[in-house]
């Protein structure tokens, strides 16, 4: 690569520096950034992270100079030798879970371990009786086998019911016969299948003397230990390039009357006699559904700071991108306006960041309420139980306020990770042309992030469930025979005052405004339960009402729950009277900004006024944009990313957008080693190809 | 590569095969895809399409089967070796330029020679002098020399007049000398610059004698002719890897006072005489605006198919994946349901079908439009001007029409190109899981596409344009002194009638339903006109209501320009009754489901009532959906794309799906060549690597 000349290397930005603007932006605010964010995470967990980051910054496997531009094999070369590299740091550092999760989350990219470390432990441990865990879960806690969780066929997503894969039980030498008799049968989107499990838990078709029981997991080898080899009569490879998430290896399975022993059936919940070869039921598998709402909390929880990320990126950038001047500006003022002046520019970010907020503290919201739950049914679960294997009985309040979780996570899940991912996008454009280039940082994070919205539930099928669910609690409601949870609440609510009608003040009262979404929400249950059982329309051709109504309901529990922070001691007691200010617009704006892209549903439902949502428009949600403005570097700071963790020429903290952006194209972009023949007819391709002469291709 | 074994190879997908599913969705409409296609396209550019295509198939060079595999500097590589195989095809066989540029739209990616075939021949021709033109552009026809375009630098984009690069004329020895002040002077984004091109014309601030005069074209040469490496004093190369346009070698380029001849200095509308030092204007440049608003129309004729490509693979992957049983189905049906079925389904993908045809109709009149304005301009600039580098005078008409041609060709390109690139993203999601593969052909082709949402006049700030010449527009209808155009005419109607109010059935009457669209974009048009003339509002308090009054307008004309096409004798004499009866459904479905959208502003302006929109939500879009549903497949067959441009496992015409995912997973894919090492213990990263042996990286 031709060297940068001395020449270029004395050039600076023009204009006021990137460091001097981002400094005049924070010293415009007096949030105060570190209690903010302990406000966010913890003293704790920020420490935490801290410490892991410094291990990780000084390891050189986990240098990210290069990531941007390696292809798809050399990226999950590298994937794969930090995921080495990380199984060793935590031996050498003694890390906790909670520490090594920390690292993952720090290095951003997931890796050829993922599926072994997450779902094939879990499934071994919550499925698998204390003989199987011995047999399987201590080799895979100590990676002598390194395992995958295969569930999705070709021909099958969602639908667990249809997979195609079949486990025959063979008495005569008490086997089972793992077989892929349809081509749509094959595994297909397997995470560390693809080139790195040597085990799978398979999900297949229980076939016993002709019947089938349905899915049930299956531990199976599929690769040599030594050679690494593919096994006899198993196909398997990865299955190509997808739109990100390329360091890892997704895979495909196929079983050609594969054998496997009687051992494999993982047994906790059900079984096959080896004796009698009668299938056998034991216990219920509901805990698993717990796991389920966790995984699902999770994400939600994880939204808001997915999300963060391009918002911090965007937010700094506008700070410092300036173009054209104000129309408006009196003529005594010079230069250029920093983008994050324009009221266009602010709209589509600061909405965002309110939203950053508002998902966080909903997710927090969900995981406590998730704990507390588990806490009460093991407690219930150890007194009424004290044997293991059995499994759990669950009391009905905590099964109650389990469905209501479970029904909550799916609406939530789908509407955060939806928010997250359109939102990066939303980020992505609004740093203009730059966005488009890799090094904003957003691009590829937007890309890694999309198959979110799609798995533990895709985002639309999930509103059926959530519909389902409020549906089945109106008629409880209507019936008298609800249990008591948040949501029975307020259909009563609703149900007690729908012939009087509402009066909020939406735009004065923040509780109004909260009792608004709680409206709008029961008002479309009570409609869609009316076209369901009063007119009897089709279910298929209420799906779109469903997914609306799902939407209408979480977004008033993010709303809630945003509020409802605000409100608690422990933030009260965390920031000063400004900050809280700033925080209350911020919740404000999520809130109009939301209504008012869903005005016709709230103007339908009667929660408010055509006046008061022409307001909210142009006047209300204008003003808090402006409240918000001076804050919103600061507001960013406090979500703490690293540099190193954003990765990102035009989020850095320094604002040396210019220079960084600079120095990778001139200094690390591998394709400038190249130099070309650019002549079409001449039939040399390169003129010169750094370290290896003249190249013809033609 | 393991070989896919013998048992592998025998396997099909289960359940009825994606060819019978097709077939049988082609049996149940009469659509005459043939002839629809014809009135898209015309015979003749279909049969062009199909020679072009034969020739391109039959090359080796245009092979796709490594495209979504290779990394970026092979994808360079390879998108080198088309760029030049495809000239000496032109050559060869003596195609015309429309034929060119049909197989470049084939090929479907982003070529280094692209802004040497287009802006720079362009900027030659229209803005060279003869004797610039006998210099520079014989050379550039005959490929001697390979030029780029470079205006946007690091620091400014869309604001021309901020540029920094300054070209300073010398009156000692009558050069001018090029130079970058800044970093972020620096030509960024420049495409064919980063390897390819040896000339670029740069704009650069003119200043003679100490004045600027703004920015200005010049013809400079970067890089030896023979070794193609950088002169002298200017620093050059590739801007490093992007969202997507990674065939595309976007450059950058700094310049040291670097010297160039006079004649660099594109002379035909102005120049600096050489005996007087002086600056000159001759003639004015304002055919090059018709140039920007012919690029802007064409974009908008290409949102359609660029939309359809996506629509297609969507729809036909959606008629073949099936998934769960639809809950009200008698127990009689067995099997799954195609998901095409669920309405949820349809509502993401019929209204972007419907969209598909609004967009070509509209492109398809605006082009129209721009060519008969053209041609009276030239006509009356032939007959007053007979002279060649003098510029044309423009007739008062011809302005007027240009004038709101190029207002509403900015508009249409922000919606349609928005349009396009969300449609892009809907379609790949609705093809669930498999829609992340890059196999499905979206997301590459999605990635590729997204840049044009912000070049060309970024999809926001061509908003403020709109919105100044509507409201100069209603200004000029208050003032009696409009000139006659569509725009004050919809002004001057809905003027005549505001007092009144207006009662649209849009339910009922297509005309009622285009009228419905013009209202509502006259109504916020006069709002905005109040906020800014008698509320004296601030231009940035506008800026989000100018970006919806502009998609306001915008919308409007898209429904105008379907409508049209539709009562047209030319599409009236192409398809029969029923066909135009589907045709009609598909406009009521693209009208009434953006009315529906954009519900609060149409009831705001009184276009129509609460109850019609409910009604629109709940019943007539409903419909409609169900009437298109049995055309799908025959409806994007229309659109005529050969397997081999889509590219698409999922959108495959026979629909073998399955069969074509699992052969470039198994069969194609480069990253099951490697065998991994799993054990984190071990320094031995791969086990074995096809053609290499054992390799360590840790």
């Amino acid at each position: 690569m031709a060297p940068t000349p001395a020449w270029v290397k004395k050039l600076e930005p023009s204009g006021p520096q990137g460091h001097e603007l981002l400094a005049a932006e924070r010293a415009k605010s007096n949030v105060p950034v570190e209690k903010l964010q302990e406000l966010l995470f913890t003293k704790k967990v920020i420490d935490q992270k801290q410490k892991v980051l410094d291990v990780l910054k000084s390891e050189k496997v986990f240098d990210k100079s290069q990531n941007y531009f390696a292809g798809r094999t050399e990226r999950f070369e590298t994937a794969l030798a930090r995921a080495k590299r990380l199984r060793n740091l935590k031996l050498k550092h003694n890390w906790t879970l909670d520490e090594f999760r920390t690292a993952s989350e720090l290095i951003s990219e997931p890796g050829p371990y993922g599926l072994h470390e997450s779902m094939f432990l879990i499934t071994l441990n919550e499925q698998g009786t204390p003989e199987q865990r011995d047999e399987f879960l201590v080799k895979a806690n100590d990676y002598k086998i390194i395992g995958c969780y295969a569930q999705t066929e070709l021909g099958h997503g969602s639908n667990v019911r249809g997979l195609e894969t079949t486990a025959t039980w063979d008495s005569q030498d008490k086997t089972f016969i793992i077989h892929s008799p349809h081509l749509t049968a094959s595994k297909w989107w397997i995470g560390s299948l693809g080139r790195t499990a040597n085990y799978a838990v398979v999900m297949a078709q229980l076939i016993v003397d002709g019947k089938s029981h349905g899915p049930h997991p299956f531990v199976v080898q599929i690769r040599d230990l030594k050679t690494h080899e593919p096994l006899e009569n198993v196909h398997v490879g990865d299955i190509g390039p997808k739109f990100g998430y390329n360091t890892m290896d997704n895979g495909f399975l196929l079983f050609n009357k594969y054998k496997v022993p009687h051992i494999s059936m993982l047994a906790r919940f059900s079984r096959v006699n080896p004796d009698t070869n009668q299938y056998v039921r034991q216990g219920s598998p509901s805990l698993i559904y717990g796991t389920l709402t966790w995984v699902r909390s999770t994400i939600v929880m994880q939204a808001g700071s997915v999300l963060a990320r391009g918002v911090t990126i965007a937010t700094r950038y506008s700070a410092i991108r300036r173009q054209f001047q104000d129309r408006d500006a009196p003529a005594s003022e010079v230069g250029e306006t920093p983008v994050l002046n324009y009221t266009m520019v602010q709209i589509r970010l600061l909405p965002l960041l309110a939203a950053t907020f508002a998902l966080h503290f909903t997710g927090k919201s969900m995981m406590n309420l998730y704990s507390e739950n588990q806490k009460k049914m093991n407690a219930k679960h150890e007194n009424a139980n004290s044997s293991r294997g059995a499994g759990p009985e669950e009391t009905q309040s905590g099964s109650d306020i389990l469905a209501d979780l479970h029904a909550t996570s799916c609406g939530l899940k789908a509407l955060s990770s939806t928010i997250a991912a359109e939102g990066l996008e939303v980020c992505r454009r609004a740093c203009g042309g730059h966005g488009y280039s890799s090094f904003s940082g957003i691009g590829p994070w937007y890309s890694d992030y999309l198959p979110t919205t799609t798995w533990e539930g895709d985002n639309y099928m999930l509103t059926q469930q959530v519909a389902r669910y409020l549906l089945k609690s109106a008629r409880a409601v209507i019936a008298g025979s609800a249990p008591s949870n948040d949501t029975t609440a307020i259909l009563t609510s609703f149900r007690s005052r729908a012939s009087i009608g509402c009066a909020f003040d939406i735009l004065g009262s923040s509780s109004d405004l909260v009792a608004a979404f709680a409206w709008r929400a029961s008002f479309l249950t009570f409609e869609a339960l009316k076209h369901r059982d009063e007119q009897g329309k089709a279910w298929n051709d209420l799906l779109v009402d469903f997914y609306r109504l799902s939407k209408a309901h979480s977004q008033y529990m993010v709303v809630k729950n945003f509020y409802t922070a605000l409100q608690s001691p422990e933030t009260r007691g965390a920031v000063d009277q400004n900050t809280l200010a700033v925080l209350h617009s911020l919740f404000r704006l999520y809130a109009l900004h939301t209504l008012e892209q869903e005005g016709s549903e709230f103007y339908a439902s009667g929660a408010c006024s055509k006046h008061q949502i022409s307001l909210t428009r142009t006047t209300t949600v204008m003003a808090l944009l402006a409240e918000i403005r001076p804050h919103a570097i600061r507001l960013v700071d406090a979500w703490g990313f690293d540099d190193w963790v954003l990765d990102s020429s035009l989020g850095r903290y320094d604002g040396k957008v210019y220079e960084d952006m600079f120095y990778r194209a001139s200094e690390l972009n591998p394709l400038n080693r190249i130099t070309v023949d650019p002549y079409p007819d001449s039939d040399v391709l390169f003129r010169r190809v750094e370290g290896e002469g003249v190249r013809s291709k033609l």
